[in-house]
């Protein structure tokens, strides 16, 4: 039965790691690292600093992600580009015949939008699974900013870019917190009222904050996130709103 | 200028705490730990034992924690409790003159649930203010069980166990995290169509896990709460629950 690990790493920042983290990838008999394609190569060098660092002795494999069909409806799409990347995990673990656990470097945490456990489900046999925890945006966003998630028993959504251009502000809510936004879409709410806290590269060296009344920060943060990712060739950022004299 | 690092430690398993937050303990001038009172020396001696495991070489100084007044209004009740905790705050770093950074060890993350940042942000003069993010109860409650946060696209509510007593199901939510909820208050809702996952002593060796749909697991989550407060003295927990069919 295949022992596959998922590690969360946290958000680009190495000391992101936990120790139960450091733990997994020194232990693991094999580790899984995706190529997600040109300009991104960034992405798979942490990983690599990741396992230099910890000292990992485990065999590393690659693999290319597979590339999302865009002529597919939303949920079909995202279902089958999880079914392939299902069967590239089972073709290169086959390859290397591990003898022990296969652990991969999950962005973020495993469990927080991201798909890496809907598609460990997939595999077939099914692995037995283990989650090892990781330091999420969300902390890194209000950790850059040291302001706190919540206001004193207050709610927070957590949601994401899509849903918040399909259906708008969520009803009731006082905090929302957006991920997966790759279309600045706090552009089409009514900014009274709101203030936002915005991080880009979270953690990392070349993170970039910004926060503010929505009206004026809004349009600085869709000029600061173009910047930066045409500096990079790619970005992460995610973004807390809150309803102002709450 | 006092320089005062909020170190996340996560949800009491040593191996949560990150590279960042070793560094940071090992770095720091002195470091405040809160004695929680009778029946909790549990918390205070898990602090005792991190800082031990990462050698470091700070002197720590307690402090009691103030109890909070349960004649006032809750919101009064808690802005009252957090300017005695500032004072004593105060009181202690003074006598101890420290020479550096002054470090506290923050159960989970110090942004999340956590009145940390609010107390600090109390103190007069201002602090230079560090958070360090850890591993919260909301990603050790899902690596427990090795499910995702959301579902894809999903959007996720955290709230409190005293808002969903007072306001029941948020409107339109389909996954609801529930934090500080000391009377299992999803025993108010109407258990159709709900899925819970419940976590207690998340991360450590008494971890409990129960999930179920939550007609049948609501009712064993009462009792095995009950039963292991009474073992330990004490408990933290958290569950999320989920409509199902979405």
């Amino acid at each position: 039965m295949l022992e596959l690990w998922l590690v969360g790493i946290g958000t680009g920042n190495p000391n992101h790691l936990t120790l139960e983290g450091v733990e997994a990838l020194r232990g693991a008999a094999m580790i899984l690292i995706p190529r997600k394609g040109p300009g991104k190569e960034d992405l798979a060098d942490l990983r690599h600093h990741i396992l230099a660092r910890v000292g990992s002795p485990a065999p590393v494999a690659e693999f290319d992600m597979p590339v999302r069909d865009e002529s597919l409806p939303y949920r079909e799409r995202v279902e089958y580009w999880h079914d392939q990347i299902a069967r590239i995990w089972t073709q290169t673990i086959d390859r290397s015949r591990p003898s022990g656990p296969v652990a991969m470097l999950v962005w973020g945490d495993p469990g927080l939008y991201d798909s890496t456990i809907r598609i460990a489900q997939r595999l077939d046999p099914s692995p037995k699974l283990r989650v090892v925890p990781g330091i999420t945006a969300l902390q890194a966003l209000t950790a850059a900013h040291a302001i706190p998630f919540n206001t004193v028993n207050g709610a927070v959504t957590v949601t994401t870019g899509r849903k918040l251009r399909d259906h708008g502000w969520p009803d009731g809510a006082e905090t929302l917190v957006v991920m997966l936004d790759a279309e600045c879409s706090f552009q089409r709410l009514d900014t009274e009222k709101l203030y936002i806290w915005w991080g880009g590269f979270l953690g990392m060296p070349d993170q970039v904050l910004i926060q503010g009344p929505l009206a004026e920060a809004g349009p600085q943060i869709v000029i600061a996130r173009a910047e930066a990712r045409r500096r990079h060739g790619w970005i992460m950022d995610t973004y807390m709103l809150r309803r102002t004299g709450t």
